[in-house]
């Protein structure tokens, strides 16, 4: 496929600043390698947190196709207006892609109405996500399951709404198991959450991770159409002398 | 089915005092009229919008089962603190069912993540509810739909989350449809959207629609269970070394 | 998008034969018709059921990518053993887009498993699509609804498996509504339904509704990936002693 | 909860005439101690393979609320039409819940259009079942999880439909997942596929594994309505003269 998409990646840009170890697996930041897997003929721009506006401004929303969302230590510090903002283009049909600990992000907490908490473990372990839905769009090209050697444990129960479909479940090799790849829609706007991603890990250079993010551009990336109206409306057909 | 279920019927209650159409149906508030249709073993209480904390206190909530939630021209005169501590209720199980201009409330927009925007239009009109899952508890005891000579017109496109389930399509006689009857599950807490109950109509003295509140009241109640834990994780099973 | 999708139309074809009325909107038959209004880089060939093997071999369908299926009074010639190749494909990635009474062919009901049964009126009602998932792909630049001022009736209750996704529902004249847009996915494949097509209507040559035959075909359009492995496994972790 | 349902418990009977382990284990039949483990207040009956007409008369079915359902080495034995017979049981209302080797019956693939195959293993091996829906009716009064210290392995990928509710996913030690607790509703019916019960092991004899099982049969138990009509349908409004 070859539609022209315009992505933004954003990331919070924080642990590869203060932490040696982060900083030597993404050395220009997660936003950086993210963006080097993208293959899309759009643009591809990123954003961070302390940007002004976290890089965010109406005109970057207005010009962005799909937005892809890391964050994780400073959750606290996005401005709510903003969230707000981006909450608003979503629902107009801007898909969102949120990774990771982006679970806790204020967007995904907002746009899901849950408090999409879950259980964690940073203990090196072993993860393998399971495609469990073949046919979909965002298993493209994919074998049976992705393996992780190392990867931070989010398990069961994740706090979301059940997703409008599910995609990928994980393993984990301390016994627990993840909805790992869930799709849902949020008015016109579609948003794919992918759980991979923990910063101490060089996940994003992986190229069947990769691979999934490229397939969420493409699914999340939205129609043509105009907005709903809403609100008072003419009657269509005549009701009791009311002419429609 | 008699399991013993404490239900709270929060009404805005405005109207009724200030419009003589309204008081002339509800004359006793239509939180009166819906508690009067409801048929269940356990507590059936009253709650509206101008008592100290608008009646739902933690003490209020903590003994309700089943809130059930009718606000129109006061949405935002709802503190925010009480929306926040109705919906961690229903995060942890308590069961939910907002009816037709609560579509716009704070609590279930925050719980849809989405607008919750629709078409309206008050003329009169009829309505028919159609049954879309005839196997659903819902829809238990019921005919092919439910017909109702006057209410107001809500229609699509409604700007909610695609329902886990869908239970009812209505059809307006001046052209347009609407999902009527949906189903949700949030955190541990079910959630029924119902539209009818228009003020200015006699709605919640239909015995039809008595039947789905009481129905719906079933089918919110929570289970019987612990709060999952969230957070750190020991692992279960044995990794690298680490003792599960 | 201009992703190559090879599609096969297969029209049962008799109507136009012996229907002076039908012939007269489709001279060429209705596959004819919707093959006209096919915008799409892949191959487009028709199919029948007076052909041999209702013109559905093994190599036809082995380089189909999206089946559309027209079909009303002859499902029951329609050999079980294509049937059963044609959900084979379908089962394997090949997308399936259903059209008006189809909903009572067999390879439909053999895939949703349930009765397919509804209500019908011939009564040249108008019939009034609306979008209820503005973001989905198949809702790509229509509008709000698609009106048709001359259609039968197909009512609820549908008996079909609540669709993964539902886009559309219909507002009958008549005082019905209608699930008209209903997205699945079995195995691999993805399959669409869509209400509107009676014979004596022109309703394929109406654009919008070949809009969304379109949209259908792109999003039914399978992904590129192996079929899954089946049966027998061997451990892929070290389980007492049995090696991995 | 204190309704009266009517449980038929089917089994096909034939591992523990054959196999000295199951026999030991099972000895008076897997169907026996599902039966043992059941708590309602309607009557609870058996059926097996063997049994005139499988044990499922009209008169036994129509008598039938919920039927059970565990076959395994034999499942092309079962006579179609007695499959057919029980569908339409289903598609009316009744109740019907498929463990473990059941997801290989012919009931079970006919009610849901795909081939139902999966991955599978017998090596002793813990599985631990995740409640992934906490607040669904069916986890009422579980843990976070059921652990089985031995049990046969499914893994994904297992080609069913995608479920209308998922509530359970399974860890197994060997590396794999299985979607272990699914919901459906097909026609009236509520179906529910639960994954663990290899012959070889106790696992009927479990008291989680049973209180799953209650809680599944409360969940299938029909609504008490009509049977939709279906068919030709007269106009409930005025179109064109025609008069409603």
């Amino acid at each position: 496929m070859n539609r022209s998409i315009n992505v933004t990646i954003w990331n919070e840009y924080r642990h590869e600043k203060t932490n040696e170890k982060v900083a030597s697996i993404y050395p220009e930041g997660m936003h950086k390698a993210i963006a080097d897997g993208l293959a899309v003929t759009g643009t591809v721009r990123t954003a961070t947190l302390d940007e002004p506006e976290h890089g965010l401004t109406d005109d970057v929303l207005a010009s962005t196709d799909v937005l892809v969302w890391w964050g994780h230590m400073a959750h606290d510090e996005v401005n709510d207006e903003i969230v707000e903002r981006v909450r608003q283009r979503v629902l107009r049909g801007m898909g969102l892609i949120v990774l990771h600990s982006g679970h806790f992000s204020k967007i995904f907490k907002k746009l899901m109405g849950t408090s999409c908490d879950l259980k964690w473990r940073e203990a090196d372990e072993k993860e393998r996500i399971w495609i469990v839905n073949p046919g979909h769009p965002i298993a493209d090209g994919l074998g049976e399951y992705i393996e992780l050697p190392h990867e931070e444990m989010y398990g069961e129960h994740f706090d979301i709404p059940q997703p409008d479909e599910l995609v990928m479940v994980s393993w984990f090799e301390g016994g627990e198991v993840f909805r790992s790849g869930c799709c849902y829609t949020r008015g016109m706007g579609r948003i794919f959450y992918f759980r991979p991603g923990h910063e101490t890990y060089p996940t994003y250079f992986n190229p069947e991770i990769r691979k999934v993010i490229n397939n969420a551009v493409q699914w999340t990336a939205p129609v043509d159409r105009e907005y709903p109206r809403y609100g008072h409306a003419q009657p269509l057909e005549t009701i009791k002398g009311i002419q429609a």
